[in-house]
């Protein structure tokens, strides 16, 4: 039996788990998520979504039996409209995770019908020679499941993302007899959650800061405005349920927040939930008896606040004396966005409360005690970490070892084999990311971003030079500049500089030289960089275009 | 009497404040202090440095008087160099200051000797209208000094960046009593450092962290090597002695630390420090022996952490079970830098230590109980915040009503009289940003910038149009393309498809729009842009190069 991470192990999104079973590169196999990471400036500028490279799999396709979902969250189920077609298995989601992941299908206009959707355990779903089922527990969104895999060689437990919520608000509380009750007869290997790790005391429960919020928006003279990730759906009940103790009518804005509550309700995960309002209708109604739940938690641009925090969203300002609440931890990287958002709520004069004291969020990860805890119960001969950078995965295989059970440290695309008493690394396949960029796939390697990076950083410069048919110039030097100063040190335009410097060349080349493009080109643009260095002090990207009438 | 912030009041970084002494719009003026920011690839791709926008100030320099700097660090001094010739008056530091302000003013071929070293309080230096003395307080790099102000107006502080520690390891600690009686006879202001108003507990001595080191580097099995701020001395001091302690030998990497080192023991700052090897020597020594202290504690890419992160970086190579410490808080924004350093020690087997647990770094800067007894021992009749983004501005004059003093958010540009017993708001400037853009400065808005970053997004398609003596088309119209994908949803190149629809256009454009640069250029954009559109989903940057050879 192996267990191959193709996504998720050694950075934290874009989860993608291989599990097989069967004689040596023929094992039949199972994908566990599929999941995707968000672009950022500095290493993808321009791209709108990151996805694990599953080239391994698609072309093992005839060997995969199924993909099941652990959970609803965009790192675990994000990939599936856009990959769905490469794998061409069935999907298998417990309601809620699956009603999120039709909608993706269906965006991306794949047969929804091939999300199937599994009833928890002890229902199990046969795959080949597996058996997998969907075991509840508790995280920051609702229905999340750990999967129990058998296979002829054993048990395996999958933790997907989770914490030990014994008062979770919504959805199933985590049930430590039940666990006890499924790997009671022996379980080889965990594949185990590694955010947290390094968070060293144990994670508290969803419904301890339902009071804390609840006093805060009875407390706030005039609006309350809170935001949340959308599909933490027991913290948005939370803050709604707040509101609505505090007199307040109830308006979702930002299509997540709209969809989650829906997605919740057709489910019936959430039984119960305030009246909300429309947007529409929240204008009507006095600030003080009124509060928002928005979407943009971690600053996004494009999201309910940062809108809001630009001025007007959906026909709602903010103003002096509203209060704004970020009821969730800003993920490393987004720390900019969110801080500007807070700025700009603060220029308006609205009053911001946010994490720092710790009271009105908790995390949805099982923090070291927690981790321990459930090696204690699941006793597994093995704990493979997953979910998680390499300091997470190398910190909790540390710890597992510690514990005298077997890890080790595996990386996206190493396959380990897990049939023994201690997980055996057995290969390595080819991994990486691939980026949708617009409409197309596009490698993380091939340049294509390289070259954005660069442009950005150095600037532009578009050499065309036109040659007659005798290879003679034709006129001089054509240049066009592009994110470059428009001039230098000599107090001239940049371009004039430029296409001096390029037809002085030109006039003296050789008709050897003006005869080669290659060589012509490699010229004008060593002349090109070395001008823009002179007066600039940078040395941009060239674009030659060497046109020839012959 | 007037203040006037022209960086670092709604922003950390670029510090620059005017204060005015004399009839309106004829003020006598000084300059507190000239810093810079650096640049991000959200905001500012490839550009050098971040400079606040002195024009307001260049055009009165008839009225500056000189300038006044705090204490060293970038945001405080690191423009100094660059702007001296556009306002050609005296510099006064401390030496410690004055030293690391040389080197700027060196770096740039501007004249050294307009750094002045002034000697602390009681030490005043006349400035036209204005008598400036440096009172001593403790901060994260030495000789930090407020600001005594004294005009006819009355008496003024500037607190500089600071904290309230007594036990600075390194330089004066914080002396109340001078403090209180520096300001007996009453204070009409004090402008004053914001950073930490929303951190709720005392500040932590410098002293608390040495144990914590030293139990650290003495229990660490293998090399050690730690990371702080160079311009931290104190720190550095403590780590290399807790180093000796240990019987290692300690050697400084990275230019910053020794130029850092040397400056503090040339102005005497530093009366003792460990003896330090060279790098050659360091490699001779047994790594359980030695101890690392190196630069770069915030990811910066070309720093020594970075470079020891890639691997080998002066010859020295971390090995498994090495221990890396970040003696050093991470500012936001830098979160992504530092987790690849970090993951990348992981991958080597390198022990890494953050400030997660709170004992090995403690702030600089003077918490909100710190902020409150600083103003009950300068006991002023206003209290104007300064550096801080607009949040900590709001929150610290909030906190200063609520104790019953006047008080005002100004932000750059903002200027304030404080002749009476409560500032005014009496006028704006324009301020803003300027780039230090390899050699040269480029504006924040014009536009330079913003095509990098669009081309960084959208990548770039570059269309050459050649038209005869007629304003017929010779040939086809060329592209090229850079940062795009190479093909797209018609499967063939994208140059191709973009070729033949622009060469299309050509062949049915009416005469007048040949003959017509500016329309012709704006059809082949609009067509080049929706080409792309449709094959890739992306709209690129266009340059259209329409040569004619009429």
């Amino acid at each position: 039996m192996i267990y191959l991470p193709l996504g998720g192990a050694g950075e934290i999104g874009m989860n993608a788990y291989v599990y097989g079973y069967g004689a040596q590169d023929k094992e039949r196999l199972i994908l566990v998520d599929l999941g995707v990471t968000f672009s950022d400036m500095d290493t993808s500028p321009g791209v709108d979504l990151i996805f694990p490279d599953i080239t391994w799999l698609a072309e093992n396709k005839d060997r995969l039996e199924a993909v099941f979902i652990t959970h609803g969250h965009e790192d675990h189920v994000g990939a599936v409209g856009h990959y769905w077609d490469k794998l061409g298995v069935p999907v298998y989601a417990r309601a809620f995770t699956a009603n999120l992941a039709r909608h993706k299908m269906a965006d991306r206009g794949q047969p929804e019908e091939e999300i199937k959707i599994v009833s928890p355990w002890p229902q199990m779903t046969r795959a080949g020679p597996f058996s997998v089922g969907f075991l509840p527990i508790s995280h920051s969104i609702p229905e999340s499941a750990a999967l129990v895999i058998d296979t002829p060689a054993g048990r395996v437990i999958h933790s997907g993302d989770f914490k030990l919520d014994e008062t979770p608000v919504v959805g199933e509380p985590f049930d430590p007899d039940l666990w006890a009750d499924v790997c009671k007869d022996g379980v080889k290997a965990l594949i185990c959650d590694s955010t947290n790790v390094f968070s060293r005391t144990p994670g508290r429960s969803e419904a301890s800061v339902g009071p804390e919020i609840v006093d805060l928006v009875t407390n706030a003279p005039n609006m309350v405005v809170a935001t949340t990730f959308a599909s933490n759906v027991a913290r948005v009940k939370t803050l709604a349920e707040a509101g609505e103790r505090a007199g307040r009518s109830i308006c979702l804005m930002g299509r997540a927040m709209r969809r989650m509550i829906e997605a919740s309700i057709q489910t019936g995960v959430l039984t119960s939930f305030p009246k909300v309002v429309s947007p529409e209708d929240a204008r009507t109604i006095p600030r003080e008896n009124l509060m928002l739940l928005v979407t943009g938690s971690q600053g996004e641009r494009r999201a309910a606040s940062a809108q809001l925090a630009r001025g007007k969203y959906n026909g709602i300002q903010l103003k002096e004396g509203d209060l704004f609440l970020f009821s969730s931890k800003t993920i490393p990287g987004n720390e900019r966005g969110v801080i500007r958002i807070m700025n700009q709520f603060s220029e308006m004069g609205v009053d911001i409360v946010d994490d720092e004291s710790g009271r009105y969020h908790v995390s949805g990860h099982a923090n070291r005690p927690d981790l321990e805890r459930l090696q204690d119960i699941v006793n597994p001969q093995m704990v493979i970490p997953n979910h998680g950078e390499h300091r997470h995965l190398r910190e909790h295989a540390r710890l597992t070892l510690e514990r005298g059970r077997g890890s080790v440290v595996a990386v996206n695309g190493t396959m380990v084999d897990i049939t023994g008493d201690a997980p055996m690394v057995c290969g390595f396949v080819e991994t990486g990311r691939t980026y949708l960029d617009g409409a197309t796939q596009i490698g993380a390697m091939d340049g294509i971003v390289r070259d954005r990076i660069r442009m950005a950083l150095n600037g532009h410069v578009v050499v065309t030079v036109i040659l007659d048919e005798e290879d003679e110039p034709l006129g001089e030097a054509w240049c066009e500049v592009k994110g470059l100063p428009e001039q230098g040190r000599s107090q001239a335009p940049l371009v004039d500089v430029l296409e001096e410097d390029l037809s002085q060349f030109l006039g003296r080349a050789s008709e050897k030289t003006l005869g080669d493009d290659d060589k012509l080109e490699m010229e004008l643009r060593r002349i090109a960089r070395n001008t823009c260095n002179d007066e600039i002090g940078k040395k941009p990207e060239v674009t030659m275009i060497i046109s020839r009438l012959r």
